[in-house]
């Protein structure tokens, strides 16, 4: 009867559609979260500046609510997804540039040596992706986003990009809507490599996403206008520039937080600041068996400083591994 | 009884909010529009997109609505506002600045001169506009910009200019926006210099005021962090501008837009060559005598190219002298 349960739940979660609406789950806004001191932290939160007359009421305009992206919503491992993308992108433009079979690190990645052609360092990743999200006009590129993001599979789930998303997070977004809270994701990643799926996916539309972006040119064509863009970074909305891309995008203070590296350090310092009350949370990554296990020496996601903080102000830590019941939404729900 | 009538209707105007909702005037959600080819045009437009099944059926998150601000929804005679705002900075900031004694265009300005310091050309007024808008954190410009908006008097109405704004235009986005329209600024104006009055002016929250910005930069402090507005520019929301900082901040193409003068041109062109439905709208100054009357050879608010652009593809141009009974909310409705 256990597993008939199980497989029950799991279909109930196959069938919804990728948003977990509250109503699908009842009394519990939070089915994937386990009653533990984040899951606790979080209702306290939402209950408190949610209730007209309490003292820490916040009315519904001011309820911005902002998300980190790699590794907070979806997973980032073995590499950030949109570089799996641009590895794509450069193996389908590759025909069309012959000069690659002679130009680092192109010339090693075609080979079929991720690993060398990323080993080459920073300088040789930013060609990579830079490669694969300029020369086309946005329109272009959102469809190859969107494409990709429809048929691209993960090296190690063989699940859609899309499908490896939190489902502990998806019912947080949805939580906080229905309490009136606006929702944002505030990613390192790029703002058009997000928005072709992110309302899908989170229920964030795209001008809820703000994120790093490159220099985009206005140009008419004898077909009509076109943006195209172009192979200059614009803006990298990582680290201290979240705050920025904050008050650049959004312009007001976000009351809620979450992130799970460093990189989001000076976006959960910039909402602490703020008057009144305040939540900052944090994606711990404990749990290497059903996701990865990582924190202050990765590579990828890297987190120290911000953890270190959070311990000593008292913010939220999620602990992956105990407070989720189900990581990624194609899992059954662990039995506790 | 028919002054009586007026006064009423004056009062009815002055007790209701700054947005004029379509509930306050019943039947007609825009009674500060004659009924005339514009106000015909915009009312079968929303009709059209938002009648389930009909052939031009909008779905809701599709229904992005862009609007310039200076000279589209509130006046920009004798000068662009926000260079009054700036001219009364930098009287305010003289006493801690001697060295302007000795600098033009301070020089000129501090002696009283207005006209004599922007006559110096574009560099003058940029560099009025540059130390206005810099050397400060973004919190103390949003009350600096917050305390002028609540005090600072239009030179030739004596009003606020808050108090500027066009009635038939804020009934326009009340009425959008019942319709499940999202609207947004897509100003040429500074980003952080509306968005602390936009919101109270016209309905339109911070998160949806695209303009014109400088760098800005995250800083820790003792007391916290803070975002610091540097004297550089980062964008100009401006003619090719315009459908650049709509892909950036919104991440779709509007349905309906509306500008006022060739600065607007491409964000109409953009909005005009998406497919289905398209509602492209100009304010034309046509009133000397309630507002100001210029177009092809205005130094402010040139309108040229996006007229005949306009008349060629039969964009709706409204004459404001004719189709609007009133202009500002302050106004009695005018008899017709």
């Amino acid at each position: 009867m256990k597993n008939r349960t199980r497989w029950l739940a799991t279909m109930v979660v196959a069938v919804t559609s990728p948003i977990l609406s509250a109503a699908a789950w009842a009394a519990d806004p939070l089915p994937s979260w386990n009653d533990g001191p984040s899951k606790r932290a979080i209702l306290k939160f939402v209950a408190d500046v949610t209730t007209v007359g309490a003292p820490g009421f916040v009315p519904q305009a001011e309820r911005i609510a902002t998300f980190d992206n790699d590794g907070t919503l979806w997973s980032e491992q073995p590499v950030y997804f949109q570089v799996a993308f641009a590895l794509d992108q450069v193996k389908a433009m590759a025909p069309k540039h012959p000069e690659w079979k002679e130009k680092e690190p192109f010339k090693t990645l075609l080979t079929g040596d991720v690993k060398g052609a990323l080993g080459q360092g920073e300088k040789a990743i930013l060609e990579i992706v830079g490669v694969a999200h300029s020369g086309m006009t946005t329109e272009e590129f959102h469809k190859t986003v969107s494409e990709w993001a429809a048929t691209a599979k993960h090296p190690r789930t063989g699940r859609l990009y899309t499908e490896m998303i939190y489902a502990p997070m998806v019912e947080l977004l949805a939580y906080l809507r229905d309490n009136g809270f606006k929702t944002f994701i505030v990613s390192g990643g790029g703002i058009e490599f997000m928005r072709p799926w992110a309302e899908k996916a989170y229920g964030i539309p795209p001008e809820q996403v703000v994120g790093s972006s490159g220099v985009v040119k206005f140009e008419m064509r004898p077909t009509g206008p076109v943006l195209l863009k172009e192979p200059k970074v614009e803006f990298i909305d990582d680290g201290p520039g979240k705050p920025v891309g904050i008050n650049h995008f959004i312009g007001r203070r976000p009351i809620f937080s979450f992130g799970n590296s460093d990189g989001d350090h000076q976006m959960l310092q910039w909402t602490a600041a703020g008057p009144g009350l305040r939540f900052m949370g944090i994606v711990h990554h404990t749990d290497a068996v059903r996701e990865w296990a990582y924190d202050r020496t990765s590579a990828i996601g890297k987190l120290d400083k911000a953890w270190d903080e959070a311990v000593t102000k008292g913010w939220t830590v999620v602990d992956m591994k105990t407070e989720w019941n189900r990581i990624h939404p194609f899992e059954a729900k662990a039995s506790r």
